[in-house]
């Protein structure tokens, strides 16, 4: 485990670190936010899943979380959204390779040497942070934006008891409904959709749902609404009534300026969810 | 005035603008964030000026403001650092010419024609915000970072009655006395030292102060305490007991993680300084 940068913040440690990933067969690179209540034990993590052409850094940087974390108690993690490297495979496409693993394990090719994001959030990544840092892998939660809220929405729902509670901004929701979505699961998976029924929100929340509470923010004028299709999540919610929200926040669009408005709150949904 | 975006946050709008600068001789981009209350009138205005390297971009994006602001009423501009352009004179080091205005105004060649920032921040932009924005010009305050914490505490002690509060983070304290000044002041202003006086915080602090507060933040672990001098300025805020609060913050470095941290105490300082 490499560091590559660790600043003082809010009274705790921003830090980025680097690691050789056997499942992306590369080295990677995360965020990971430790609170002050680190320096006296174990602490409670909240994992983060970025969106599309984001690394490590966006959303550390530009979302704001970490002094709500701080008064909570709570690690952060802030994972990279793909493996990345000269020698590994890519595309023209902002959507597809790198910047936009999709949270799969890649069984295609060129995709699967290298595209098992998958397998590196949800194994390889929290044995790392286990075996390095000081959190709890018993009080865990999860979150995410955009194709990282489809990464934590699709997480959660495959790991019962292993996360308090689940939250998003702007998920991509419904993906076998969507060009984001249909693209990259052919890509990845290939053209048998019986292989990507696990990676989509809603038609899990229609089987079964998450066994906590879920948190989705949705603004309004978000550009992306067709390809994201809340409607779709928020049908399956409702119709199975879920523990949850779904909010529609009222003028804001998909980015960042949006998830930091909201942040405070679903820094303390997960805090609650984890008897903070 | 050109609207470069919008986007909607804490209930508020985050702008930003571009405008033809006569001062600057270019065109100026900046960031301003209007919080919710001025949909029902004008707000008090917060100044941030940025530090080296800078555009409107850093502070606004990584400094965690916004949140704080709208929760007080204020309203909050980013200006740029430095006039920018392939036609306007620059410098290969990163401390001389675009992102390293120093807030003065230059008289010498080959900078005079564009590097007036000290005019563009205390009088170009304040109109153009005036004209184009609900902000009330009687109610002002002003803070900065590193070179845009010089930046601050100079206009701020060179304009008694405008601004109600001047606070920094890690401001180049002294720089007559450092080469975070000298080489910028021979630059732009010439090798008459009489010059460079009311563009030195310690000088002015000695020999006048500032009619209001003022609040400095420095990290213990700043990498450019050196250069930054706070002693200096510490020595001389105490020893004319100006009206304020010098603190070194424990582990604390330079970077925009260390000014998230204390965002709040500076907004908070501000808006109580405001009658908020």
């Amino acid at each position: 485990m490499e560091t590559v940068s660790e600043n003082r913040c809010f009274g705790g440690v921003q830090g980025v670190y680097r690691h050789a990933s056997a499942v992306c067969g590369c080295d990677m690179t995360f965020g990971l936010f430790m609170p002050p209540q680190a320096a006296s034990g174990p602490v409670p993590l909240l994992w983060y899943l970025s969106g599309l052409t984001c690394t490590h850094e966006n959303a550390m940087t530009k979302a704001a979380a970490q002094g709500w974390a701080a008064e909570a108690g709570l690690a952060l993690c802030f994972p990279d959204t793909s493996p990345r490297g000269a020698d590994i495979a890519d595309d023209a496409a902002y959507d597809l390779g790198q910047g936009a693993g999709f949270y799969v394990d890649a069984t295609q090719t060129p995709w699967a040497p290298h595209f098992n994001m998958w397998s590196y959030v949800t194994e390889e990544l929290p044995r790392a942070l286990d075996a390095a840092f000081p959190v709890d892998p018993e009080r865990q939660a999860i979150m995410g934006h955009s194709m990282g809220g489809h990464g934590a929405l699709t997480v959660a729902m495959n790991h019962p008891g292993r996360f308090a509670s689940v939250s998003a901004f702007a998920p991509i929701s419904h993906p076998v409904a969507s060009d984001w979505g249909r693209k990259q699961f052919t890509a990845y998976l290939g053209a048998d959709e019986g292989t990507w029924t696990r990676h989509d929100a809603t038609l899990l929340m229609q089987a079964g749902g998450f066994d906590g509470p879920v948190l989705i923010d949705q603004g309004s004028e978000d550009q992306f609404l067709d390809l994201l299709r809340p409607g779709d999540l928020a049908q399956a919610m409702a119709a199975r009534v879920q523990d949850g929200q779904f909010r529609i926040q009222k003028g804001y669009d998909h980015s960042y300026w949006f998830m930091q408005s909201f942040m405070e709150d679903h820094i303390a949904f997960h805090a609650e969810a984890l008897g903070l």
